[in-house]
């Protein structure tokens, strides 16, 4: 029996050399005929493909052992824009960065998820517009834009998949719609996959196992294993809010099932919790000002809901043994008293091999992972070696 | 900021043209210049140090537009071979293949893993170089080993960690003892990512996103996403048998925690729970045995352990979204009784999305699997571009 290998029929291209510049080191053609074992031919007429769809540029001259000192070129990540779009149930949040990561122009504004795909992306695509020009760029320096959704994508499509808190999204062409307006290609994840992606690249990028928790009205889960984020079959990895809690539960979730953790441990949860006890707590956000201001009964009510999400991640570390779990979304912001329920559990109910080297942490991109994460999604699919081939194919 | 591309600084060498083979067609040197973007010259040199090192061979004359037809040239998997080594707790099974998975000899033996390394490794290196020897195949020929443990194996050192059924192994040099036994690398890994990956190969290639589940005396797993074997920071990924249960259960693990998986539905918990009954039930073979004659509760303990196992995999479905779970281990001879258990809760638990295209069997490499999947982590370790790489430079 023969393996197929992944690569078999992919030439070594243009797109491929690019990577080798990715991490803005400058390099000779030398240097780079070496290192891609290619004819210096080759490199010439790749290196003049990659200047003229602006990809790269000339980075001054190597120091030379006698003779015309040769010519370095280097990753000029100015040379276009990206749009991150972050939308979640009642906020959106969008940004313009560089091929690398470098924010020019942000944008933070009200928005209700629930008055549907028209109103919502006619308004991301207006906003984004008038956002790529007060960074100072024009129309056609925008390369790709990359949108986060509360709630399950279809990796393959892009498309919402039954979305329980955006009516009128179900199996809604995302991708198409907005790709009219702006002209370019654009990819869209749920928004936990694009905070785990921002979190890992701008604050963890050496890590190569990490597991983003999003704590807010809901609950999900986003994952790096072996420095990839990983979305399962159909995209739905990670939805970690519906995974029964250990223990005796008989909270109904609204998906039917019984002692969901999202039903149990979410700010929404808690925020019901504490309205029982007589407490104003409406929003996530009350449910941070309460803990804020000292209330015993919220900072309780949250380091039992830290245990119960513990009592999941336990299994989570268990599965996929990640070295650093990072807990974003608001309720990250309600101080120790999560992190502290959340460690006590999952020390105590996970194996040493997995544990003894884990860090449980807060986010540090905090409200900007998701918009970031967007941007870098879209910038690593303009960068890819197969998009580059094809633009450089066509210059 | 600059993000670094993971390839950066690697050139492009003999080992990836040779990726480019492994599929099993034959190419000529112009295909393989045109796939790699290399010079003639520099083709024609990579095939004839691929010749030297015997890992290619003409494969006949391409058919011709006119002129003398080209030479072509394919991987000779028959080259070399490795050996496989599936260590149990009580039994062993040992396979040399060719360097593409095909089966030149196979032993199965007891094998008592408590009688330490040095009994054990003793046997192993004794008993493989028998193996080798009666495939026909000389000692020289012999390119690697990979070794399967019944017990957690840290991955970068291919030490055992801490394993509960293998007094005397912590931290014994696994590599090391066969290594100097050998005189080939050796690869160590626990016994399930090696059953995962033998399944995952010989049986589910095209599968991208593979949960591979053993139930016998313990419960572990072994996790393939985006097509490759996920073993997690410290290689411990997949240790589900510690895993708390949905649902109030007051059994003790021998971990020291309560309602783990494998103290409530593994094999020797279900032998257990059936001595109570007043059946014969000693081990996991008897256990399949009552089944099999029609034995009533043994049945309905099957299936009841089905449905716990079935509440664990709910989550790792939640978490994972794998497209195919395979079930493994002597209790999936045990009919359809536990994965019946299996489905009913899975597809009960789990959102639509992950289940549409979920499908649950039982594997079909069987008691094979480990020793199969040993030999593939041997191969794939001896044909990676950076060990091919290494041995070209050298010839």
């Amino acid at each position: 029996m023969i393996e197929a290998a992944s690569t078999a029929t992919r030439a070594f291209g243009t797109g491929d050399m690019f990577q080798l510049l990715r991490d803005g080191r400058p390099r000779t053609r030398a240097e780079l005929a070496a290192l891609t074992g290619q004819a210096r031919s080759t490199v010439a007429t790749r290196i003049d493909a990659l200047m003229s769809a602006g990809l790269i540029s000339p980075a001054g001259e190597a120091t030379s052992t006698g003779g015309r000192p040769p010519a370095t070129f280097a990753f000029h990540p100015a040379a276009q824009v990206v749009l991150g779009v972050d939308l979640g149930a009642t906020h959106a949040r969008l940004a313009v960065t560089d091929l690398a990561s470098t924010v020019l122009a942000e944008l933070d504004a009200p928005l209700a998820i629930a008055d549907g795909p028209d109103a919502v992306l006619g308004w991301v695509a207006e906003t984004g517009q008038k956002l790529v020009e007060s960074a100072g760029r024009a129309p056609d320096e925008l390369a790709s834009v990359g949108v986060g959704l509360p709630g399950p994508v279809e990796h393959a499509t892009g498309h919402p998949n039954n979305p329980p808190i955006m009516p009128g999204w179900d199996d809604a062409d995302v991708p198409g719609i907005l790709g009219a307006r702006f002209g370019v290609p654009v990819l869209v994840d749920n928004d936990v996959n694009i905070m785990a992606l921002g979190e890992h690249r701008l604050a963890w990028p050496d890590v190569r196992d990490l597991f983003f928790l999003k704590v807010a009205t809901g609950i999900g889960a986003g994952i790096i294993a072996d420095g990839e984020l990983r979305r399962g079959a159909q995209g739905a990895a990670g939805d970690v809010g519906h995974i029964a809690v250990p223990g005796e539960h008989d909270v109904v979730c609204r998906c039917g099932n019984v002692g969901c953790l999202e039903a149990i441990a979410s700010a929404a949860a808690i925020a019901a919790r504490l309205r029982e006890q007589g407490l104003e707590a409406n929003t996530p956000a009350d449910v941070v000002s309460l803990v804020r201001t000292g209330e015993v009964r919220a900072s309780q009510a949250v380091r039992q809901a830290g245990r119960e999400i513990g009592a999941v991640l336990a299994s989570a570390v268990s599965m996929l043994n990640p070295s650093v779990i990072v807990i974003g979304g608001i309720l990250a912001e309600a101080g120790e008293h999560l992190i502290a329920g959340i460690r006590e559990v999952v020390y105590q109910r996970s194996l040493p091999l997995a544990t003894q080297h884990l860090r449980i942490v807060t986010t540090r991109t905090g409200a900007q992972a998701g918009v970031l994460g967007a941007a870098a999604m879209a910038s690593d699919h303009v960068l890819s070696p197969a998009a580059i081939d094809a633009r450089t194919a066509s210059a």
